[in-house]
């Protein structure tokens, strides 16, 4: 990064055109007006049956701190060409909005806002590109960690993905949302440092090659290091790797904990049984096994169906990049807009593509949670007026197929949305990534096993309430109307 | 992040191990051996036919900043328990080594040394995982963009991918990686700012939603900005969006500039051609079509078959976050280090996995460039004392399939390996960006068609000089030797 600007803010980490259009809607004068933009996804990823949503920290840190920096307002004056009138403008802009999200580690659907913003128009429009940045990295990767964690089951899980990721950011990131997903541990200590993370890591093959033996190796490395984990692949896991990792322990004894041997090539399977009865041979009963190397929620899911004696999954590129599917495609979309007499106006996205079609005006997700069995129904999605934690009962129906459709009573509404800002001023307190992890975990417990499973789950039911459904379908058919009459005019021209 | 660090530095930005490794090479007094260490990857991606190489900028600003701050100082010692002794050596700890590096927008292949670390062991240890992060990401993007571009011949190429970008600094850095690939701008205002890459942008669907009425909307646009490119598919392409672009073009005559109109949505083959007649019969021949939605180099060669009349490309999701490899396995392997006498000795990383072999010593990478033709007809690697620019005839042999080989007469051999810091001194000058995108342009004519088409290129000549293969063959034997030694020994205790 050009170390020229020490004053580098955000607020020109967005698309260009977010700039021209909040200089159209100044130079109109609209700038003020109300807007509420909606963040959510269409499809889950990975084929999962839910998603962990993650990134509202760093979202928090981007509004608090937003504005264009000295640096920023003359790159654009000198370089981009904008005129002095509207720098000033931009100059003075800070985040004065209203923000209502859900919580980190919150389970979340497709097609149900996650983020609410509901600010002046030009503010909303120019944090759209950072907040989507965040959101759908983030989410993906506490979504991928949850995953490998349902097949994981209680074994630990460590996140040794750093050297694979893309770029810096996606390492820290990345592994605070794997922690929120379940991860206990990083090999990252960045990470540790600015997070809280535990991290975790011995040594590696280089170490074993700068002293060319590893039984010296080991006994150096056991020297200095309480507790130790050796590497045991480096030459022969089982001729050598282990047999030296047992004879160190043993001569060193108490001096040292032997805390366990990584894995790190070969027949993970094999090796692992064939190791374990040599620890225990040995008398190493509480040392574990550590497996590394390109691991992800199958592979896991298929050692373990082999009897694999792996205590500890040390996960990577799978993890950190989310190998299988790298992008979410969260989106960020107009649901109203102030007019021209002060009243909030509904607004709608239509397109060829039926689920492309967004869901216009103001809404609130509640969970619908079975009171017998603590088990969710689904998500309702209402309009802002609509108060269904006061209603004995109520009817959940397919979006789509509106057939498919059930009467739901005894059941506990919870709303998930919190506010976050209130008009631009922080009102919330981020929990601890403690409090997160514990909260996923408890999260998913409202979810029957059939959506959870990592193969071809249940879809979990995202309803709109009838209100809801009515106002889209009203919409839908004013913008065609209105559609319709501008290309007659267009075409009479 | 966590703000109350404000020298958080990226010393920490490391695995655990390393610190662990070091901790136990200082306790043992080798911390200051010569240790060298090179960086390559075994595998091509994407199934290319060559990588480019990127990241030097950013591993240069790591180095030169490489340090350990009062605030890491203190959560190794709080948080981790690490001795005062050890930390007192880490605060001093700059980075003294001398670095190799090919160039940013070089061509690289797979078995070829990218960077060498020359440095003390303790530094080299610490410094792997943070260039292994830079280099892995952004060569992965770099070539990803030259095989868009491979297909997009002499169109325009535009980076539209923040909001899907693995957070923030994969943004950033990746839109500056597929600049040196051959792209020609990007969304990005950040990365304008930081790197001089041209910005471009003009307004989303959310300025029409804002509107109402697309021709309003449109007209307002143009009334601000003199360069307009109108997006044309909120409500119905053909029958409003190109339309209404022409009504306001037409309107606005030399006030602004119609620089083109966006699709995306929809079948952009048929669009697109049906737009073009439209604006061509409106006398709009300089007005370009900008097509955008989950493209990459496949639906690009796809469109243009089919005679799609795009001009401009915007490529998202599928670029930033190299969608179909989302990451390069690129390694950083211990090659030689100084032994008891001070005498530097060959290292070797054996493997069951014969591709997993590394190969000892100093080595340096000559491109075999033919006179006659002016094409490449391999890369050549060899010992550090070897000189092939001084021989007549060279012989080239697969590094696997030994009888596959060739005698290369009347040849440049041009060294790849440039000093980047000799002994921590930085001594090289970072060419402009844009001399990065000229240097990729002209490497890729050394290389002849058939290694660069898309699918199923021929395998590109990576060989070892005879010298440089009797050593790796030397060190396999002398470690297998020595492994089956200490295998007997440990089998009779």
């Amino acid at each position: 990064m050009n170390n020229n600007y020490m004053d580098d803010s955000l607020a020109l980490h967005t698309d260009l055109y977010q700039i021209n259009m909040t200089e159209s809607y100044w130079d109109d004068g609209i700038h003020e007006r109300k807007a509420v933009f909606e963040v959510y996804f269409r499809k889950l990823p990975f084929g999962n049956g839910y998603a962990v949503f993650a990134g509202l920290e760093r979202i928090i840190q981007y509004l608090e701190n937003f504005h264009f920096s000295e640096s920023d307002l003359n790159y654009l004056k000198n370089d981009l060409g904008y005129d002095d009138d509207f720098l000033n403008y931009l100059k003075e802009l800070r985040f004065t909005g209203t923000v209502y999200s859900v919580v980190e580690g919150e389970m979340v659907f497709g097609n149900e806002p996650i983020i609410r913003i509901e600010a002046p128009l030009a503010e909303a429009q120019l944090i759209e590109t950072a907040i989507l940045n965040i959101v759908n990295y983030q989410t993906l990767i506490a979504t991928k960690a949850a995953r490998i964690k349902h097949v994981a089951g209680d074994d630990i899980l460590m996140e040794f993905g750093t050297r694979r990721a893309q770029e810096l950011d996606a390492a820290i990131w990345g592994t605070r949302a794997a922690y929120i997903g379940g991860f206990h541990a990083t090999s990252n200590v960045r990470a540790g440092k600015l997070f809280g993370i535990p991290v975790s890591g011995t040594h590696a093959h280089a170490f074993i090659q700068a002293y060319k033996d590893e039984y010296v190796a080991f006994h150096k490395y056991a020297e200095r290091h309480k507790e130790c984990v050796f590497l045991v692949d480096t030459y022969d896991t089982l001729r050598s790797g282990v047999p030296n990792a047992i004879k160190v322990a043993k001569e060193l004894g108490d001096k040292i904990i032997f805390k366990g041997i990584r894995l790190d090539s070969g027949d993970l399977a094999y090796l692992s049984k064939e190791a374990r009865k040599m620890l225990d041979n040995a008398g190493f009963y509480d040392t574990k096994i550590i497996a590394s190397n390109d691991l992800d929620e199958e592979t896991i899911m298929n050692l373990k169906s082999q009897g694999a004696k792996i205590d500890i999954w040390g996960i990577g590129t799978k993890l950190i990049t989310a190998f299988d599917q790298p992008a979410l495609g969260a989106v960020y979309k107009l649901v109203s807009i102030e007019d021209d007499n002060g009243q909030m106006i509904d607004t709608i996205k239509i397109s060829g593509n039926p689920e492309k079609v967004s869901t216009p005006g103001l809404k609130k997700v509640y969970r619908i949670i079975n009171r017998l069995n603590n088990k969710s129904e689904g998500d309702y999605i209402t309009l802002q007026h609509e108060t269904p934690e006061k209603e004995e009962r109520i009817k959940m129906f397919h979006p789509v197929h509106t057939f498919i459709s059930k009467f739901v009573t005894n059941f506990e509404a919870k709303e998930l949305h919190q506010m976050i800002f209130n008009n631009g001023q922080l009102v919330y307190d981020t929990p601890s990534l403690e409090e997160m992890q514990a909260y996923t975990k408890k999260n998913l417990q409202l979810l029957w096993d059939e959506y959870k499973r990592s193969l071809h789950p249940e879809e979990y039911p995202v309803d709109l309430s009838q209100e809801c459904w009515d106002n889209k379908m009203r919409n839908i058919d004013e913008v065609r109307q209105k559609v319709s009459e501008m290309i007659a005019k267009r075409s009479k021209e």
